[in-house]
């Protein structure tokens, strides 16, 4: 039987909790060896962790504390949170387009209870018109909770299942499709649904928030509301990520699914296109694209292709790396290993007979770079051109995590080493560009007064 | 005994030069079975791969082309390169000061022989004087070459001789250490010293070129003449990387040892301060500081500590990593583990036990963001919680190559975990910062004409 007063807490959370005489939305300061903290006690689920109470603290960060640093908990206050948001019918006009949302894991947008600072999740369509009421403006919604994973633990099977309801909700006439998805690894979903999801006539665009939407500066709403008018009204049918831009509060971008990578790990403009510019910027009522790109149809095909070889390992090189990293995963069975090697894509020379033991023994080796920005040119030096003549395919511009995906896809499908150096090399979704723009690579943003005017009157 | 007229070619190679009556220097059109090439054939070194001609294309670049891939090769005229710099004995004034140029391999200026466009390296002081005479109005020069390796293949040995001889020259009272270093692993090196290196008098500065001196917008005279005015004559006593600051051809920043990643794969402008704000601008007659650092002393006490564990791995995170993973580097001997995780320092929960098992047996676990931008931040999710009950050591805001380098040097002090810990957590050289500035995170550049003409009109 759960106990209310101290929902989600057992063993030793439990026990502190009691000792203190403290409950559930009990205000408190709990003073441990490591300093002292104020919040209000925030209720759990019961697969959490036992050993730590976790409070909201003023600042609106959840935090937890572990119970073996406490040394005293003092209740100040109780201020109860609803776990109810008010549902209101969620109006359909049969002259909006119909959105399908598809629900992973993590918070898309909430209602703040100001009264207690805590995050009452809204998902279904009535809880998130209580959220978010422009969003009736904007379309019909359907939503559906697919899974509930944070989203360092999506994988395989979820890549599948999700690239499968995308198509039966694009098969049944969705005219674009929303993803609720963790920040953590988005940009992974995105470049796999890129592969898995082709020639799609309507967008599908990927969204989560930075901040949950009990905090002031929480991203949440904007990025649904601008994600949802995208999916309903954008012309540009390709997979997306749709979050906040610049680190001024302004619009939103949407990025491309196999050219974006999270940049930051706590700022809300995280989000990034590497080696190209957006695909466009965004207002709630607005896209301005940026460039060229798949326009929307209006017929109801797509391609799905979801498969996904499970036994492929990204090598991220740093100096002085050892033969057995290379050995080990080809004893361990691997099939593909995505090398991120320095500069125009290069190892150590001590790698090569590993690597070319690996590739005798059918696994693909593909090379990135780790500098994220640039080409891989191993034509340039003999390290490099070692390398190719063992085998290892290089993969242009494609990004390491991106190239672990389309891998991943590619031995899903064969592992011919020359049909998987064709298909690797083969550009589906704008993994591999001709050349970087001008402006797709990252500036450092000065804005020091003394170094301005400096530059202002130096004579060079 | 070496044939000069096919100097560095053998077995393959030698033999189709033969075949078609072609020899180093001829400028030749090559056509093989992937399209045709002209350029010039370029002398190689003996210990180089036997199974490409290198030619350089008009472009300036150089490119390997694959003897199996030549169809045919006609000889369309014959330019021979110098091999000689004139040598100017380098002036030596008593007033000026005296900076110790220590070369690691890769070319670090060279004169450029217009006639055949052939680079001819330059290093002992009378030929930097030759190619950069502005030197001479810098300091004295004095230059010994340590070791001549491409960066990638830069380790252990190499670093611990760097460090000590830094430690002599600052010893023999040098005002400023210049290291010539290939920019594939620059960072890597800049972090390593910042740790073997401890409170230098005097600024110790890592320098290379992105484009080889024979091409126009070659950066390396330009980065090596700022990098000596700054070993001369900057107040700054830190281990920094001297490279070109923006896209534009304007100044040069001085980065801190380890805060500094290579950022693109062949643009100038490639090296990037992480998370802080570079240092100081540099112009060949100008230093600016941009931020507090650690200034110049009179004295000559330098601290080394040149230790170096080699059993450390980097594992960066991607979806459905597998146990395996962690498993085999437990099995192979690891003493320590990086990981990059995603977001504020995630893994998947299949990993969990594996860790459990890594740390029970006295590896040391460290986190770090793969995003590169912000910090790690455990307590906020249960993923991170758990991590931290299991004793992964939270890095705070060190980039991956920083906390993989530093912990190579921690545990080359001590096995013991909690000296690990308290070592790794404890900022020694600017690894760890409080804060990260404003202006401290990468920026999209725009530059959009439509997009800027829509901002300024458009009305939120």
């Amino acid at each position: 039987m759960e106990d209310p007063q101290h929902k989600g807490y057992r063993e030793k959370g439990l026990e502190v909790l009691k000792r203190y005489g403290v409950k559930v939305w009990s205000d408190v300061k709990i003073e441990t060896t490591k300093g002292s903290f104020e919040g209000l006690i925030l209720p759990r689920s019961s697969t959490e962790d036992a050993c730590h109470i976790v409070i909201k603290m003023k600042s609106g960060y959840n935090t937890g504390i572990h119970v073996g640093n406490i040394t005293h908990i003092r209740q100040v206050g109780y201020r109860e949170g609803k776990y109810k948001i008010p549902e209101k019918e969620f109006p359909k006009n049969p002259k909006k387009p119909n959105v399908t949302l598809l629900g992973t894991g993590g918070t898309i947008a909430s209602r703040l209870d100001y009264t207690t600072g805590a995050v009452i999740p809204a998902f279904s369509p009535g809880e998130l018109y209580g959220a978010v009421p422009e969003l009736a403006d904007v379309c019909n919604l359907t939503t559906r909770k697919l899974f509930g994973v944070f989203s360092e633990n999506m994988g395989p099977s979820q890549y599948k299942e999700l690239a499968q309801e995308i198509g039966k909700e694009i098969g049944n006439g969705a005219h674009g499709i929303v993803i609720g998805h963790g920040t953590d690894t988005m940009h992974h979903t995105a470049s796999i649904l890129s592969f898995m999801v082709q020639d799609s006539p309507v967008p599908i665009i990927l969204v989560g928030s930075q901040r949950s939407s009990d905090r002031p500066s929480s991203d949440a709403a904007r990025n649904l509301l601008n994600a949802t008018f995208a999916a309903a009204h954008s012309d540009i049918a390709e997979v997306m990520v749709c979050m906040f831009g610049p680190t001024s509060d302004d619009y939103d971008l949407l990025h491309p699914g196999t050219r974006v990578r999270k940049m930051h790990s706590s700022y809300r403009s995280t989000f990034r296109t590497i080696g190209e510019i957006p695909i466009a910027m965004i207002w709630p009522d607005r896209v301005v694209p940026l460039r060229s790109y798949k326009q929307r149809r209006k017929d109801t095909n797509v391609k799905i292709d979801a498969v996904y070889e499970e036994k492929v390992a990204i090598l991220y090189y740093y100096p002085n790396m050892l033969p057995d990293m290379v050995d080990s995963l080809v004893d361990n069975g691997y099939k593909g290993i995505v090398i991120a090697g320095t500069g125009l894509g290069h190892v150590n020379y001590a790698l090569n007979p590993s690597l070319k033991r690996a590739i005798e023994k059918g696994v693909a080796v593909v090379m990135t770079v780790q500098t994220l920005w640039g080409y891989v040119h191993m034509n340039v030096y003999d390290t490099g051109r070692y390398l190719l003549e063992l085998g290892v395919i290089p993969c242009e511009n494609m990004l390491p995590e991106t190239a672990y995906m389309k891998l991943c896809w590619v031995l899903g499908h064969t592992t011919d080493l020359e049909e998987v150096r064709k298909m690797m090399l083969m550009p589906i979704a704008g993994e591999i560009t001709p050349r970087e723009p001008h402006n797709g690579y990252l500036i450092y943003q000065g804005g020091i007064p003394e170094v301005e005017r400096f530059l202002a009157t130096y004579k060079k």
